[in-house]
C-alpha cells in the first residue's frame, strides 16, 4: 500500500462490491476447499467463454502446468514461446524436460509472430503458446493457421489478457487448452488464481485427475489414476472472484478510461511509443506499456524508472527477452531484446484516476534528454 | 455438510476465534496475495519449530515439490518413501523425473521402519522421506542414523502430524527440510495451503526463489533467476491459519480428547488393532485409524465402510499400498499391502462428540461377522 500520499503503485487490487460478504459466506459454510462459489466460477467461465469445460486452479502458472500435463507433454518434447513475456510458460516448460523454443515477436504488437511461427516448428513440437502480453492480443487467426497445418495444439496464455477480444471473440477461445490468472494485480482477483478451459471431454479428464493427485474419490478413494498434483482453488478465493465478475462491466470500463486517458497524453508520439494494438483486437489492457526512444531517452529506460519512482511514481521495466536470461541458454533475438530493453509499463488498475494519468505523462515526458 | 442428522461426516472443518474477522481484515487490507499474515504464519512456524526459515506455500504438495526443487533433485536420482501413505511425496518425484523407490513399513506403526531402509539405498538415492501416517511419527533417530551414515538428507512429511511430537520433540524439526499441510481437514487449515521448515541458508535461498518465479523483485524485475514455479500463499489464507493457531491449545486437546475417546472403547482387542504408537510419541492423531481382523470381518474392509455408510459414519479405506497402484508398477510389499487391505479410519475431527464416538465404536463392532 501507498505509505506517501504522492505516491502512485504500479498496481493496487480494488473490491467493488460483495467480496468480503461472499468470502465470508465461504468460510461460514466452512466449505473452505471446494464448494459452491468454485463451481459458480468455473460455470460462468464456461459461459461466458463458450467452452465445455472451465477447471479453477491455483494460480496462472499451475494453470499451464495443467494444460501441459494435459496434453501428455513428455522430456524432450519441444513449446514455441514468444522470446518477449513473462516467462512462466517457459519456465514450467524446464520443470517437465521440455525445451521451450523462444520465438521473435512483432515488433510494433510485442506478440508472437505468426509470419516467423514456422521457423521454430520441428518434428518434436508439440504444443505453440501464444501469450497475449499486456492485454494485447495475439494475432490468432494466422497462428492457428500455421498450427493446424501441422496439426500442433495452441495454448493460449491469457493471463494478462482476460476479456480482451479478437475480431470479436474472446482471447483463451482460439487454442485448445486456454488459461488465466487471478493474481492480485489482474482484472479479476482472487488473490492467487487460475483456470483453464477446454472443449475436449479427454483432456478436461485427465487436466481434472491432475489437478487433485490423480484421484476420482468416488468408488476408490486413495486410487491415483494418474501421479496427481495439488493445483486446487479454494472456495473462499472463487467467492471473491465471483464477487467481481458481477462488477465486471464497470472494472472494464474504468480499465478503458485509464487507457484511453493514457492515450490521450502520449499517443502519435515518436519518444514514446504505445504497444500497437492492431484493428482486430478490442483490448482489455492489463498494463499500459510503451517503449522509449532510445535516442530521446538516452539515459536509458532502467535509469527513467529510478527517475520515476523519485516523484513517487512506480513502474515496472519490460519482460527480460529469453536470450538475455542465463537460464535459457539460447540463440539471440534482436527484437525481443530491443522491446525487452526499451519497455516501460505504467500504474494501469481501474482506480486510477485521470488525475494521476496527466501527472505520470508529465513526469515520463519531461524526462526526455535528461 | 450433513444434510441428515445421523449423518457423521470423516472430516468436518471448524472455526474457533477470529478466523472471519481476520480474514476480513486481509481483505480490508487489499494485500490480499502477499502481507502481515503470511509474514506472521510463517514467523510463528520458525519459532515453534525452532527452524530459521519457515516458507508458507500453496499446499503440502507444493511443499514437496519445493523441498525436491531445493535440494536440487535431477531426473534419475531415487529417493525413498513408504509403500503405505499418501502418495503425494512419490507423485512429485514422478512429476520430477525422479525414481520414487518404495521401503516396507512397520506392521504396527505402519510407519517408515529404519530397519529395512539400508536395502533400498543405492548410489542415486538422493532424498529419504518419511512420511508421519495418521499423525503418528516415524522412529526419527534410527532414520537419522541411517541417512546420516549414508550422508542422505531427509525431508520430514508432517501433512498429518503437525504437533505430534517425537522424544519431546515436534515430528519436523529432524529433517534438512520438512513439510506441512494446511488442508481443510488437517490440524490447522487455510482452506488448502502449506509449509516447509529449514535451518540451511542455502536451501532457503533456492527455495524462496522457486516458489515464486524464480524472482527477487528488488533490482532485477522479471530476472529469472532460475526456473520458478508459483507455490504461493495468499494473505487472505495465511489470516485463516493465524486465527486458528491461537486457538491451537484448544484444538489439539479436543483431538486428544476424540483420540482418547475412542481408545476407551476400541483399544485392546483382537478384531479392532489401532495402529501403534510408540512410547517415544506423543502424537497429535489426524485420523484414528485401525486394522480389522480379516477373520472377525470375514466380509472385508470394503464393505465394512459401505455398512458404516449406512448407518450414517463416513469413513475411509487405508491408502493404496505403491505395489497396488499401476502407476508405479514396483516390487511387492506384503505389510504395506496387507495394512492397505485392512485398515479403516473413523470421523476424527475436534468437534466430534463422545456420543458420536461411542456410535461409531458399537456400529462398527456390531458389523463383526456380519
Amino acid at each position: 500500500m501507498p505509505d506517501k500520499k504522492s505516491h502512485i503503485p504500479w498496481a493496487k487490487p480494488d473490491f467493488w462490491g460483495n467480496e468480503i460478504q461472499y468470502v465470508s459466506e465461504a468460510l461460514a459454510s466452512t466449505w473452505i476447499s471446494g464448494g459452491a462459489y468454485l463451481d459458480k466460477l468455473e460455470k460462468q467461465f464456461s459461459e461466458t467463454f463458450q467452452k465445455k469445460y472451465a477447471l479453477a486452479v491455483s494460480n496462472g502458472t499451475t494453470a499451464i502446468h495443467l494444460a501441459y500435463l494435459g496434453l501428455g507433454l513428455k522430456p524432450g518434447d519441444e513449446i514455441i514461446v514468444p522470446g518477449f513475456a513473462f516467462m512462466a510458460a517457459a519456465n514450467i516448460a524446464l520443470h517437465m524436460g521440455l525445451k521451450p523454443v523462444f520465438a521473435e515477436v512483432d515488433k510494433d504488437t510485442w506478440c508472437l509472430s505468426a509470419r516467423e511461427l514456422p521457423k521454430y516448428i520441428s518434428s518434436k513440437t508439440k504444443a505453440i503458446v501464444p501469450i497475449h502480453t499486456y492485454g494485447n492480443v495475439c494475432e490468432m487467426d494466422a497462428i492457428m493457421k500455421v498450427a493446424d497445418a501441422h496439426k500442433i495444439p495452441v495454448i493460449e496464455d491469457c493471463a494478462e489478457s482476460l476479456f480482451s477480444k479478437y475480431k470479436g471473440k474472446y482471447s483463451g477461445t482460439f487454442g485448445k487448452i486456454n488459461t488465466f490468472s487471478f493474481q492480485a494485480t489482474k482484472t479479476i482477483t482472487t488473490g492467487e488464481g487460475g483456470l483453464v478451459v477446454t472443449d475436449s471431454d479427454e483432456l478436461n479428464e485427465k487436466m481434472m485427475l491432475y489437478r487433485s493427485h490423480g484421484m476420482r474419490r468416488k468408488d476408490k478413494f486413495y486410487w491415483h489414476e494418474l501421479p496427481g498434483h495439488n493445483f486446487r482453488l479454494t472456495n473462499m478465493q472463487a467467492a471473491l472472484g465471483v464477487a467481481q465478475l458481477e462488477k465486471i462491466d464497470f472494472i472494464l470500463s474504468e480499465r478503458k478510461r485509464v487507457y484511453e486517458e493514457y492515450k490521450k497524453h502520449i499517443a502519435n508520439q515518436e519518444d514514446v511509443v504505445l504497444q500497437k494494438i492492431e484493428k482486430d483486437v478490442d483490448p482489455v489492457i492489463w498494463a499500459v506499456a510503451l517503449k522509449l526512444n532510445s535516442k530521446t531517452f538516452p539515459q536509458g529506460r532502467d535509469k527513467v524508472i529510478e527517475q520515476l519512482r523519485e516523484t513517487g511514481i512506480e513502474t515496472r521495466p519490460g519482460f527480460y527477452a529469453s536470450s538475455l536470461l542465463k537460464i535459457y541458454q539460447q540463440h539471440s533475438l534482436p527484437v525481443c531484446e530491443d522491446i525487452s530493453k526499451n519497455v516501460i509499463s505504467l500504474p494501469s488498475f481501474p482506480s486510477l484516476k485521470n488525475d494521476d494519468i496527466v501527472f505520470i505523462c508529465e513526469q515520463l515526458l519531461k524526462l526526455k534528454n535528461r
